[in-house]
């Protein structure tokens, strides 16, 4: 491909100077970029797509390293990378060491918060706007914030608009709305915008200005002020945008988000406006590239293809070996087939869960509630109280959204909901945002929650069978890998027991979940050397299995193994329960995630540079008998 | 006081068969079982007065038996109490033992759900319907929720009603409006909802009967569907429900929630109406109690008083000594009068956290969220990013409901945030939902927050002064108790510094947080036993002072102190840095919050429970010296 223009924008403030033609080439090549990328590996695609000609407005009309952008949820950062002097990079987005496929503030002062979980955009800008009105008032900043339409129904954001019109702050919230988030967006909010899109007297620009113009106070008698407002209400309903302007927003659009002219003429109008404004942009997602438009869903984060041409892909075959998530997915089908009261909640995760077949089999019982994660636990919590048993499958780092309901409205309460935490582990190429690394501590935070996680795939169904039919809250977590299978026969799920895989006379590896079939790896690998590790499948971090867990941590050294953090995590959980007992505990050593946040990059390159690979496992029992010899030398 | 029907009612089923007359009877004896009792103790009262009307009339006209009720930010579950059978223990109520000061399923098939924390009503009621419905939808059972205009913002109420109108559910939101939550509300739906208040065109139930037979579906030619939905906009406008409605609620009211004859009129009208409908109530708080309607704010949770006449009251003085909450805001005050980029954010708790100073002080540094901690928690991060040093000044409990932007927008950015957690420990009458014993592991769940704790008033303003000055996010967290103070030469605050009180011979007491004046109570008397156990107040859980606390381990033993849970808590962090060091950690022993809930009762009772207070931690220390001198003679 040949880029005649990206490469030479060093910096947004160069855009000011280009003509609407030289824009929309620009816009050209971005999408170009865009291909090439996601045609070699998996990247958001079809949302960055959609967002090209809102991005060059945006930075056409604001001057962001004054002025301050945030993109909610922000995997569809790409095209702002490519004008903000990241082009030369751009071929290393999501890989080790490269770009962030999100917006990082380490990269560039144009990226303000790393957003991979939605939502939180209105508030920060509101924090940003507040400051900088503090702080240096002369410099009039603007605030923009950039929220998708699947994003919107996040509670957090309706709390902050309540609060921007409190404050009355200079605020523009731009509703980018494509209709769907990852998956098609759900909820009233959803069939509102959709009223909003086929409003029949849209008619464009001079209209809103008008109607910015007219929305100065009323005074006067009563009768006249109830007449205006009479009037006001028609003209919103008309408009399309009646529910925030109830809420105290100023509504402008709809406006054609892929017509750069008028996505900059309205930037402009807007940009002076005093008071909360939100301009609503209609964009496509996948737009300008055939294949995605039609099929955003699959193109959201589609694998590798061929450009055959502008209008078909044809796809790099990989050969998919099922994940976790396909083998849960399997698992709470087959329950929900075997148990009417089995139901399932999840998060917008329709697509990242694989829970498609249970929404056709089951629609009665499946329940998407959008990024509404706080929401669907409380739910769930009335479910399980009514009689139901909840299935809550979310990733693990976004069930945190819901931290304070599994607190109140399910282990409170004690009831049984069951919690999947799928992406529990190290999760790739998104990041920070997205490793699920502290559910192995939060989940055990509060009383009353089973909190399991299975060794391997012959572990899934019976521990998902199990905790269907105990009284209580429970979790199960498992990695966003393919399955591995250990072989063995394989020990009954009992409440809080482990399982022996094989007893070793020298130590123990103790796996919580899915680092199993690597422990018995290394055992493996260590008995070629002359050592002999066993390995234990704990399986149950609530209720610990304390009587086999003592006779290892007795015996000889003993290696907790997860792939959540270290502070407070499973293995800390072996430390307080051994410490209780009054046993020692010097020979015990905890492997795990440390006490920082771990970059993106793929998951076996991510643990590997944690030892937490088969060869970190060997070298850590290595080093645990050689402490053990020595101090069985010292003892003699 | 002489009752006369209220002893008679054993079940809410005795209400259907009372007259108009006996009812207003009933809620006056109501009235006055709520002034006894708040005549006695501290207890939740203009917001219960507010409500009596409201709850007589849903249970004659629902069944609860079967129905389902539940009341959000539940402290207005007095009068549900004394018409459910609780008349007879009601002088029990929030004394330990006795019955809780909110809804509890232990008590009462017709208390669901245990809601000290706002907001998550609707989806609790969503989840009890869909399940009814699910399970035995022959039955038809109804579902209400009850919620107040302060948690109305609350973020999870917005997700949930934008859920209800997806799943279309027969559901019924009673808008339990008094103008305010504990304090007078605040934000753009506050206004919105003052503004519904005065439509000029209310003009009661003949008109909503006709409004809700017009909402029949719409069908036609698109000319006619569009006058159709341009004549409904009016009419929406006019009905003052515009903002629900245009979510795709049915707004009905607004009506008086003191008006018992209306109130049943109009919930019999909405009880088998179609699809999700919100019932708009004005309630006064403090109704009928001439003082309380005066000053809700005052009487939310009055100190005890005696009633003079209907008219006026006389408080019963006592000495109120300054609490920790003092002590953080008048720190908070002087550094923000030394420091222009120091501000304050709050959830509804200025009143709770004595902001009130502040609020009036430094309006412009001053933002009350409303129940919203999550956006609080976010804006924050944004006013950090742009250079202002915000304090986040909210209760350990309410806080979990940000623990999602506590990770995103906080530490994972690595913002110079102070979190100031009040309520840290046990918080006496409330019980399990108020009770912040979490924070200690959550807070420590997520890299690059300091994590500290004063031990006594002497080291709160230092502690504070010191926090603002780091370049990273920090938390303290201290108890709802009056002050005290350890007289010392106070050592100075250094990051991750402890301070050796008093070395000791034997042993060490470490506190990290406000139990340290009892650890050295509990090391003077067991001096006169012949005890040397030297006090560390540990002040920082992250980074932990491991110089000093591993020479305590190795000198003797080592009692940790928490008035948190011992799941992952600071005892638990000195157990990881101790194994990681490879020392011996079988004299340690970790006092904490076990791993169940506690119930209510006054704070000093329920630590002594748990061997939290002087008397227990000389126990522990003379088991702790036990046993040592049992390993000693073992190891001679």
């Amino acid at each position: 491909m040949n880029y005649q223009l990206l490469p030479l924008i060093g910096s947004p403030a160069q855009l000011k100077s280009l003509s609407d033609e030289q824009l929309l080439q620009v816009a050209g090549e971005i999408r170009e970029a865009l291909c090439e990328i996601v045609s070699d590996r998996p990247a958001h695609f079809a949302s960055n797509l959609g967002v090209v000609e809102l991005c060059l407005a945006l930075h056409s009309v604001f001057d962001f390293s004054k002025d301050r952008l945030i993109w909610d949820t922000g995997h569809q950062i790409y095209p702002h990378k490519l004008i903000t002097g990241r082009f030369p990079e751009f071929k290393s987005i999501r890989r080790k060491g490269g770009l962030m496929g999100y917006p990082n503030p380490v990269e560039s002062e144009y990226d303000l918060f790393v957003t991979g979980h939605a939502g939180a955009s209105v508030s920060t800008v509101m924090g940003l706007k507040a400051a900088d009105d503090l702080l240096h008032p002369e410099q009039g900043r603007k605030s923009v914030a950039v929220i998708g339409d699947g994003a919107l129904p996040s509670g957090v954001v309706f709390e902050a608009m309540n609060n921007a019109v409190e404050l009355n702050q200079d605020l523009l919230v731009v509703l980018n709305d494509n209709k769907m988030g990852i998956c098609p967006r759900v909820g009233g909010l959803g069939k509102y915008l959709d009223r909003a899109r086929t409003a029949s007297f849209y008619n464009g620009l001079k209209r809103d200005v008008s109607w910015l113009l007219n929305r100065l106070p009323v005074v006067g008698e009563p009768t006249e002020k109830l007449l205006s407002q009479v009037k006001d209400a028609v003209k919103g309903f008309l408009h399309g945008g009646m529910l925030f302007e109830e809420l105290g927003f100023r509504y402008v659009g709809p406006v054609d988000g892929h017509d750069l002219v008028a996505l900059r003429e309205y930037l402009e109008m807007v940009k002076d406006v005093r008071g909360p404004v939100m301009l609503h942009v209609f964009t496509e997602k996948g737009h300008g590239f055939k294949p995605a438009a039609e099929d955003p869903v699959r193109f959201h984060t589609p694998v590798p293809f061929c450009r055959k041409d502008d209008d078909s892909v044809e796809y790099v075959k990989k050969a998919s070996a099922p994940s976790y998530t396909d083998s849960v997915s399997d698992a709470i089908w087959s329950a929900m087939q075997r148990d009417s009261r089995v139901c399932v909640l999840t998060a917008a995760m329709c697509e990242g869960n694989k829970l498609q077949k249970i929404r056709d089999d089951y629609p009665d019982r499946f329940f998407d509630t959008g990024i509404c994660e706080a929401h669907a636990v409380a739910f769930a919590g009335g479910m399980a109280k009514a009689g139901m048993r909840p299935i809550v499958d979310i990733y693990s780092t976004f069930l945190q959204r819901s931290f304070d309901h599994i607190f109140q409205e399910v282990s409170l309460q004690n009831l049984p909901v069951l919690f999947t935490l799928d992406r529990g582990g190290l999760c790739g190429p998104d990041g920070p945002t997205h490793h699920g690394v502290f559910d192995n501590t939060y989940m055990r935070t509060f009383p009353n929650i089973v909190v399991a996680a299975p060794g391997d795939d012959r572990d899934v169904r019976p521990m998902l069978d199990y905790l269907l039919t105990i009284d209580a809250p429970s979790s199960i977590r498992y990695p966003k890998t393919n399955v591995e299978v250990v072989q063995r026969d394989v020990a009954p799920i009992e409440l809080g027991r482990s399982e022996v895989y094989r007893w070793g006379e020298d130590g123990h590896f103790v796996a919580f979940g899915a680092m199993f079939p690597d422990c018995v790896r290394a055992a493996e690998r260590l008995r070629a050397e002359g050592l002999d590790v066993g390995v234990i499948n704990a399986r149950f971090l609530r209720p610990l299995d304390t009587d086999t867990l003592f006779k290892a941590i007795e015996s000889g050294f003993v290696i907790t193994v997860e792939e959540s953090t270290l502070n407070g995590g499973f293995g800390s959980a072996v430390l307080e329960a051994a410490n209780d007992a009054g046993l020692d505990t010097r020979l015990i050593r905890r492997l795990g995630i440390p006490d920082r946040y771990v970059e993106h990059g793929e998951r076996q390159e991510l643990l590997a540079d944690l030892g937490l690979d088969v060869g970190g496992l060997v070298a850590a029992a290595l080093a645990s008998a050689a402490r053990q010899s020595m101090a069985r030398q010292a003892a003699e």
